[in-house]
């Protein structure tokens, strides 16, 4: 449809219609057998608000979404078709790691095309729109949705954003398989306070702007067709209500003309957060803000009619928004087609397909962490006896939290794994405890975790691990998190392997010392007291449906780790938040004992593995920096010499790492600002070239221009955030650098 | 002198005269013995520079002092008084409860006199100025120098900044006995991230605004002479370059035309900030900010002639500089008598006289905090055979980090006090552990801490301590932190006591469960485990120099404990940062299991001890409140009855909190706003009056107005911060309040 089509389209839509295209129900609802006389009388909507409603969330299946549109249309006035929106994040049927995993893989190209498999699958089931990237920055690993995110870097964040969005949406919205992207959580919602869910944000707009909004952005500037509000309050405001945030800085500013869809009644809790005294107050604030859909809180469905009829609300505004979500559904294609691409065939060709499982077996492999290797014990040694230890050792809840609509039962235990390989007198299998404790039950996202063990049946199990560890030459224990212990609502303030763990590992290493392990989790944990005696760590995240495939040929050396941490794995607990790209200090402490510095009396600054960090199975070196200057565009070349010096291939991550010396605001002691894999074969090198400019030099500065500064820069590449191979250069005020 | 006298003085000053009145030097190197041959020359402090200094830092005692001055004033070539600065905390040759002790006892008054006691020893022995009040913020326990805070909240802090400032400066700044306050750290010094001690802080405006800046500005109001700079930077700029925050904020708004001085060669951290590239940047920066004094960084003093030369620093900015140290000096009346108040005689007659001494006693007894108190196994039943087990039980180190002039020599310890009271035969003493652990030493403040201990004679203490623990009815262990575990550069990243101690504790609850814990800490620590089992825990923070004869009073209940925590104990480290007072978020937890709420999986979201909690050794009840309106001004009254319900008489701390139920930016869940102190008769009741009117009800808005919103509040009046005795009552339009 032309834009004067849908124009004429909304013109000619009663108020009641328009206002219900921005309201979101539940799909559930829809559903056969969901009668009005039950939960949804009591809910208090009406047959007419189903009719209307402009989009529903969660609901998916070819079958189910195809004979829910058809009924929708019969119905629907206008013939606008209905909108289906769903959280599709790591993967749809086919499940790859977890955001924090993609993030350590430093490979966006890899997860844009995890996104074109998640969205090819997801389309055929007839979802519309994605609630994804989440382009939250991350440095309080307390917060359980650090999972959902790319970590704590703003350069990373940004690359992912981008390629995330890419992914989902393809080339064309309007094609079948392609799935609208949802940039979120707009804004700074991964700072909150104490690590606590849904807890206030306080930043600085410069830090605001400087390390928190540029994912956003580029999520935006890749084309994303949605962006969601946060729960967060952000210096005092909610994000919901937000106009600052969402007319001056999302709209204007950023340039983002797409739908801005509010979080899961978000609306409605504008009132709770005690910025709005009722729901007619909430209705206003959000329009106002730009909020164009509520997201099932009903508010704009049933109060904004009545606020219009008053004069308290301009219909101009709602025409705005009634607009752009038109627009999204033309762009989508639903208008030709508003069954896009669901379709039963498609569904079941591309969901679980070999090429998304070798997609996901490749990327949860990249995105393994070594975190520690000590005497090589790591790649095992196959000859030896090896003993598989831990509640991870035969469990398929391996998909994350955020993966409802992946059965665990289609994910590859580290145990079925690894018969396929080993022959089974030399391995043994144990799950020495259990994974959270006896009697725990857990809840979210539509699935729970249950377990129960008698003091008996714990005692066996912990005598079986204990008997075949003694027997083994190499135990591989499988520790870490339940799924559920992270994402949405999963702060944690002892952010430690769960206690029964901890115990199994202690006695285990008593009868040998000879462990590797590898641990399972969605955000970084405090396992220094792991690590110091493990002879291996191997971070494995959620690793997703071929988990135990990866886990297993990484184990053997088929394949090798080369992922590096997106996220610091903090010193212990009381270290959080801890980030590589502080800001500078009046106090530096250079890691010395003098008191009066930077630093804490009783552990290190640094935290237990920095951020770009991450171990190979061979080992690189990396030569001094050489720069290069003089082209006319004012341009700085850095160079530096990678080489493989061990005797395996290796995939080794090249980071560049700037920090500007001096400026009117105060600068992070450095900041990643490219990074480049590079593959070797043993005794191999190659050149790693990058390019400096005064773009890359720029900030926000105290009156608000993005700018950089004349004065000395010091650049660092080498293989982690540590790196202190370093150079210095020049930016002239003439806007060019020279050496 | 008069002020066109004092004007006439500096334009008849040289450059140089004028900018090394700007300059202070430590006062070590003005004492004999201190050759220009040797460390001074390496600092490359000339002659010169030392003549014409305005101030020190670090030097007391009468004849010292008078003797300098002397010497002084002999080459001074305009005759001006050298000023004589240190940081008199809580107290100086007696020594009171350490600040955050002192905001326990919820009477500023008492502080008052605190102060001025230490003023009266402070100037008798030469000191013209104190570093204090420390009127900072703070919420996150890991930092250290929450010891030299009274606490979380605003309100109370802004009690105590002015009382101090009374204090310290009493009637007349000239009088012999006063001492010019300086409050500090100008601005949130408190909110460093991570609770890293240094470590930069952001904030929006509006809580800088709404938590941070009152307390200071009490302290302005109440006449503070000086302000000194924080070390932190304040989003992204370090306080002592900010214009903004010192020029617009602290003397325009807030009125400040007193002295600001730098903090510890704070002028100098801008360079390692990154903020200025060198020297000369930072005397410009710093000037043009507005900070007087330049602290020990001797930036201005070699930097600034030649600034003014080549006209980078305009000479009329030094000359507004050097009139406000001059006017200091006036106003101290050092013109008149530059010997002030230094004083052999009166020297001896002040420091630890009898009356300072029971000053000390009375405050400290006042600070302690009952924060468990089972079976009311205290006070002890003195019948009984008790045993006193801690490495606290006869330590003299007991007067905080701060405390550098007094001598722990001169403390009364547990054992010293409970001798004068206990017969020999039902009381023992056990150290039964080292405080920190063996070859421990910290240094500070010109002061340290060592311990050493093999093996064999640990285990003999430990015995000796179970022996005596097991022939007992009654064990009271005395456990805590180090003294120089909190203060200045003591930030810790684990705030439980020290593992040697737990260790200690637990092997004495195996052999009697019937313990009462008596706490030194200058911090809210994590002592979960320890409060669980024990049965009794008594908060002593650092007690001061009578601090022993406090404890064995209140144990045996010749006093009561009265005091209220002003900061919140955590329930574990990673609850950090934790308030009371923090905004509402749209999904609050209510305590309840439901997962997608502002909470954590693992710990409830309220501290162990909340803010303003505190047992007595009666029981205190208060009645439904009443409200009151009609009056012409159009505020409220509110009432309730407060009773002594037990059978000994006690002293309770009625408190008022307010909640703004919705308004156009996020309120806190509740806000101290006042609080009375009552002391009833057993059975004996009381009615407690506050007043509420408009004003208490003003916030800065998003415009940055400071204003009141029309709607519903809800008040709270009870003995802690979780108070659910409340009522609501209305704003008018027309700013007139109704029930």
């Amino acid at each position: 449809m032309k834009q004067e089509d849908l124009e004429k389209l909304l013109y000619s839509m009663s108020l009641e219609e328009k206002i219900n295209q921005l309201s979101q129900l539940t799909g559930s609802l829809y559903l056969e057998g969901a009668e009005l006389t039950g939960p949804l009388k009591e809910q208090g909507i009406t047959e007419k608000e189903m009719q209307l409603a402009g989009s529903v969330i969660g609901t998916f299946g070819a079958e189910t979404v195809k004979k829910l549109q058809e009924r929708y249309m019969e119905k629907q006035p206008h013939h606008i078709p209905l909108l289906f929106m769903m959280d599709v994040i790591n993967g749809f049927k086919t499940v790859f790691p977890i955001p924090l995993g993609q993030g350590a893989t430093f490979e966006p190209e890899l997860s844009e095309e995890c996104a074109r498999a998640a969205a090819k699958e997801a389309a055929a089931s007839g979802v519309h729109v994605t609630f994804a990237p989440m382009a939250d920055l991350v440095r309080d690993a307390r917060w359980g949705r650090v999972m959902e995110s790319t970590g704590e870097d703003t350069y990373l964040n940004s690359c992912f954003a981008k390629s995330m969005v890419k992914g989902f949406q393809g080339e064309d919205l309007g094609k079948k398989d392609s799935v609208a992207a949802c940039v979120k959580h707009f804004a700074a919602y991964g700072a909150p306070e104490g690590g606590r869910e849904y807890n206030n944000v306080e930043l600085s707009e410069h830090t605001l702007r400087e390390y928190y909004l540029p994912a956003y952005q580029a999520g935006i500037k890749a084309g994303a067709a949605l962006v969601m509000t946060s729960f967060n309050t952000l210096n005092g405001i909610p994000s919901t209500g937000n106009k600052w945030l969402m007319r001056d800085v999302l709209r204007k500013e950023m340039g983002f003309d797409g739908v801005l869809i509010s979080d899961w009644a978000a609306v409605d809790e504008l009132i709770r957060h005690g910025y709005c005294e009722n729901a007619e107050e909430a209705a206003i604030c959000s329009l106002e803000a730009g909020v164009d859909i509520d997201m099932v809180a009903g508010i704009y469905a049933k109060r904004l009619e009545k606020l219009v009829t008053e004069g308290k609300v301009s219909e101009k505004l709602i025409d705005e928004s009634v607009l752009r979500v038109l627009q999204l559904k033309n762009n989508l294609g639903l208008f030709e087609n508003p069954y896009k691409g669901a379709d039963e065939k498609e569904e079941k060709k591309w969901c679980l397909c070999e090429e998304h499982r070798e997609l996901a077996k490749k990327a949860a492999e990249k995105s393994f962490v070594l975190l520690k290797n000590e005497e090589q014990i790591l790649p095992l040694d196959t000859k030896k006896k090896i003993a598989f230890i831990g509640p991870y050792t035969d469990s398929q809840k391996i998909l994350g939290a955020w993966s409802f609509i992946g059965d665990s039962e289609d994910a590859v235990s580290i145990k079925k794994a690894a018969e396929e390989v080993f022959g089974s007198e030399k391995v043994t299998y144990s799950k020495g405890s259990l994974l959270l404790g006896d009697k725990v039950h857990m809840e979210g996202f539509g699935r729970s975790f249950s377990e129960s063990a008698g003091k008996e049946e714990q005692e066996r199990m912990l005598e079986d691990a204990l008997e075949k560890a003694k027997k083994a030459d190499i135990v591989v224990m499988t520790l870490g998190e339940g799924f559920l212990q992270s994402g949405e609502a999963a702060s944690r303030a002892d952010i430690r392997i769960p206690k029964i763990q901890r115990k199994l590992f202690k006695k285990v290493w008593k009868v040998n010392k000879n462990i590797v392990v590898v641990l399972f989790t969605g955000r970084p944990l405090d396992i220094r007291k792991i690590s110091e005696k493990a002879k291996a760590v191997l971070c494995v995240w959620m690793p997703g449906t071929e988990g135990g495939h990866d886990v297993v040929d990484v184990l053997r050396g088929v394949s090798s780790p080369e992922g590096k941490l997106p996220m610091s794995f903090p010193y212990n607990t009381g270290q959080v938040p801890v980030h590589y790209n502080e800001y500078s200090t009046g106090r530096p402490s250079n890691g010395n004992d003098e008191r009066f510095c930077s630093r804490y009396l009783d552990i290190p600054n640094e935290p237990l593995y920095p951020f770009g960090y991450g171990l190979n199975y061979t080992r690189f070196s990396v030569s001094p920096i050489q720069l290069t200057y003089g082209d006319e565009r004012g341009q700085i070349k850095v160079k530096v010499n990678v080489k493989n010096e061990g005797d395996r291939a290796g995939t080794e991550v090249v980071q560049l790492y700037l920090q500007d010396v001096a400026a009117s605001m105060v600068r992070p002691v450095r900041e990643l600002k490219a990074f480049q894999k590079v593959t070797l074969l043993p005794g191999q090198s190659t050149e790693v070239d990058f390019e400096i400019g005064e773009k890359d030099l720029r900030f926000f500065d105290e009156q608000g221009r993005y700018i950089s500064e004349p004065g000395k820069f010091k650049v660092y590449v080498g293989f982690d955030s540590r790196t202190e191979n370093k150079a210095e250069f020049i930016l002239l005020p003439e806007e060019k650098l020279i050496g």
